[in-house]
């Protein structure tokens, strides 16, 4: 590839891989080009991530859940807890980022601090957290819990969560560590603070029995787009997991979260909104439909629905499948994942779909985006988003794997390169470097020493 | 080696490698053979793993508290939490056992069951749990607790947390995927069972996101000697981690906690005795001995004072070191670790040692076993415990690392090789192979179908 082809000056997109299982679509498992038996194999994720790491992909990520639903009946889940597997995945890989998701609603700080705080250190600087808050009462159900907590006080504890871990972060400073054999003196413990947290969820004496980790802060990833969700991702998230379903929405929610990042004292640049898009690949038009039809065709109808009366907090079992939706619940009435809850409701409506073609629409991508079409069309649909202002990347989601994410990356990523829209080798280290964010400053220590005013 | 040198009929002994920082001796990071600087590289562990795995080890162990000690000042601590260490060691090693410590008293079981499932696949079938209850104050202040919870009820806490974990690996029988396209079925539900736990500490419904296990349960490993330490290992434990100081007290302990067994339905055979021992080793006694010698005077009094003021439950700076030790509690007194506090201070009685001296003792071990000598020296002495009823195999706990793990993997192993106390290569592939361990039936199938008697 020429040079002038590659302009290192004009804005790159970022893409992030989001595994899973025998990939997103929720038929995928059933399809032949699958290999669902290897969904509790690590050289499955294994080859997964080196397959990302090839197309020169910011990050890998998994998402989670703290419970099992009986739509284990109908579909390949059940798999494994996402830090055990980034910190084997960390070793087959030296550049791609890897991002857990860990829930602040069924977990503590210290444990969460130190866990990320390890992986970051295994892996040379690449760990990020997707900050959830979890959206079921089966998984409050898992931890001494009849209720979930409700979304607001979620929130409200997510906040507190993330103020204590990246405390402890900052417990040790980057340079506590002396290593004076002579002297006998390992680490400065005047370096190495307490944090002394007591609040309304948490008590946390501290410090951290890990040291600062190569990235300061593991990147801190967030997913929720509700009011409360967006009031939380612009004050600590740096990237931004979104569905949305059209242009005009998803540049309605980019405007809106980065407008809310002054407020916080940040800049638009510190933030990256990251769409899902689940992309249906064909080396033709028809290929991909052919594909996109097949995958339709082998949804069990009984796990569709299933999901969509979660998604919806209502109970659809036994209406018809070809009839419409049932009166809806407003968005303040669900305490799971509200701005899903309102996507797909409003899905529904703006298109008059029956119960049925909700369910495919939703098979790819459980209310994300489905772009089916060949490489090239896929390319136009990123480009327009991003320099349209609904993007700063895109959480890639492949409707089936491993094939899904071979054919982006041996064949969408390569035209994205030749556009000059995305990376052709890896510049950065660090998954910070990666989506060209900052490594952060130690705030424990800027306070101590009174260099900054931060409050 | 010809067969004649290696009877298969009779008893092998087992072993362990805990792997700390530079090593076991608080003064191990100051000694030249050791890499203090590498104690947060992934690379140094996977070295020792790969040592360890060389010599046919059974397993290698790390240790965990939930919190930094001052102590940092004076020893190279703080370092990786050890799920996410052990994931990134699974992958590259292939045989070797990998046990986790993890605390009952300051997780949920369904975390912890979740994240020993998922190391037992990646690993493939390599996973063992130290189950311990957290001795110190410093942990609760983590946790948002002003007070250590009491002895006796963390050991009660602990016992429901495993029924708990244990059930979740049971919560999906071993066949339950069908994994059946052509139906669309993927698990069979009938066969993937809710827990419905509630009990005084957890209420966990169940079923656990994670399918059976290639072990069925990851090894239950423990580590408490007080009363209600054995009576819990009695009960769970597979394998106990052990400090004594002399054969007799081996021998008492070994004796006893075997003869609980049977009250709990378990034969002799069920459950492994691994007291630790900490080798200094030398191609000659007086090497050995210059070695021994030589960590001692680079020991920081402090550092030692402050660790024995741990044990001890009693606050000893300032103490003149070469004088007598204090008045100190009674064992009933002690909210930590009790047994540990009896051997100390039984020791100190019995040798009438100075604090100095004490200090100097409890070096290389903390209060475990130190052998100074040559290989065969160090052999005779495992063989020794190990034939008169004091130990089915040991705790190896090299003074310093990496050279020290080196020395007894590449010099007293092959002793115990030619006495045909040890493996010369792999029989097995999973870690309760390894222990002659049975891989576990599914308690909840056995209760569901009545083919059991089990109460
Ligand atoms: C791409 C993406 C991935 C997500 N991953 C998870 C996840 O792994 N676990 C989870 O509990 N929620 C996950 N969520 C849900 C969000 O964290 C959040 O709970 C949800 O968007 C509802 O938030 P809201 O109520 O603020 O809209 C994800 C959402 C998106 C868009
Ligand atoms: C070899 C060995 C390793 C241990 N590792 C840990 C550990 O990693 N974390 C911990 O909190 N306690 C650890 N302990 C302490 C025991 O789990 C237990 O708390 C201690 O022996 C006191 O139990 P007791 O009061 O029943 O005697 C260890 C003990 C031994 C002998």
């Amino acid at each position: 590839m020429s040079p002038a082809t590659r302009p290192t000056t004009h804005r790159r997109l970022h893409l992030n891989a989001f595994l899973m299982n025998a990939g997103h679509h929720d038929a995928a498992w059933r399809h032949p080009r699958t290999q669902p038996e290897r969904v509790t194999d690590l050289r499955y994720f294994q080859q997964l991530a080196q397959t990302a790491e090839r197309g020169r992909l910011d990050s890998i990520f998994f998402a989670d859940g703290l419970a099992l639903w009986g739509k284990v009946r109908h579909n390949a889940l059940g798999g494994f807890e996402p830090l055990t597997l980034l910190s084997a995945l960390a070793t087959v890989t030296e550049h791609i980022g890897l991002i857990a998701t860990v829930s602040t609603t069924f977990n503590e700080p210290f444990h969460t601090a130190r866990k990320f705080a390890s992986l970051d250190h295994i892996s040379g600087g690449r760990a990020g957290w997707n900050i959830v808050t979890s959206g079921t009462v089966n998984e409050a159900r898992n931890f001494g819990q009849d209720q979930h907590l409700e979304h607001r006080l979620r929130y409200e504890r997510a906040r507190e969560f993330v103020e204590v871990v990246t405390k402890l972060w900052d417990s040790w400073e980057d340079d506590a560590i002396l290593l004076d054999r002579e002297r006998g003196v390992y680490a400065d413990t005047d370096r190495v603070r307490e944090i002394g947290h007591r609040g309304a969820y948490f008590g946390v004496q501290g410090p951290l029995n890990v040291p600062r980790s190569p990235q300061g802060h593991p990147l801190l990833v967030q997913a929720g787009s509700s009011e409360d969700g967006r009031e939380f991702a612009a004050e600590y998230a740096e990237a931004v997991f979104t569905a949305q379903q059209t242009l005009a929405d998803a540049q309605s929610f980019y405007k809106d979260l980065k407008s809310r990042l002054a407020q916080h004292g940040r800049s638009e640049e510190d933030l990256k909104v990251l769409p899902g898009i689940c992309p249906v690949i064909g080396s033709t038009e028809a290929e991909a439909r052919a594909l996109d039809h097949e995958l339709t065709e082998l949804q069990v109808p009984e796990y569709g629905l299933a999901q969509l009366s979660g998604m919806l907090g209502t109970d659809l079992t036994g209406l018809p499948l070809d009839g419409p939706l049932p009166e809806l619940p407003e968005e303040r009435d669900i305490n799971g994942n509200k701005s899903r809850f309102t996507l797909v409701a409003e899905l529904a409506r703006r298109d008059g779909l029956t119960l049925r073609q909700l369910i495919a629409r939703l098979g790819g991508g459980r209310g994300h985006r489905v772009v089916v079409g060949t490489p090239e069309q896929i390319a136009d649909q990123l480009q327009e988003w991003f320099t349209q202002g609904a993007a700063d990347g895109f959480n890639i989601m492949p409707p089936h794997l491993p094939g899904g994410l071979e054919d982006f990356v041996d064949h969408v990523v390569p035209v994205l390169q030749r556009r000059g829209l995305f990376r052709t080798e890896y510049t950065g280290r660090t998954l910070r470097e990666h989506y060209g964010l900052p490594r952060p400053a130690n705030r424990l220590t800027a306070t101590a020493s009174g260099t900054t005013g931060a409050a």
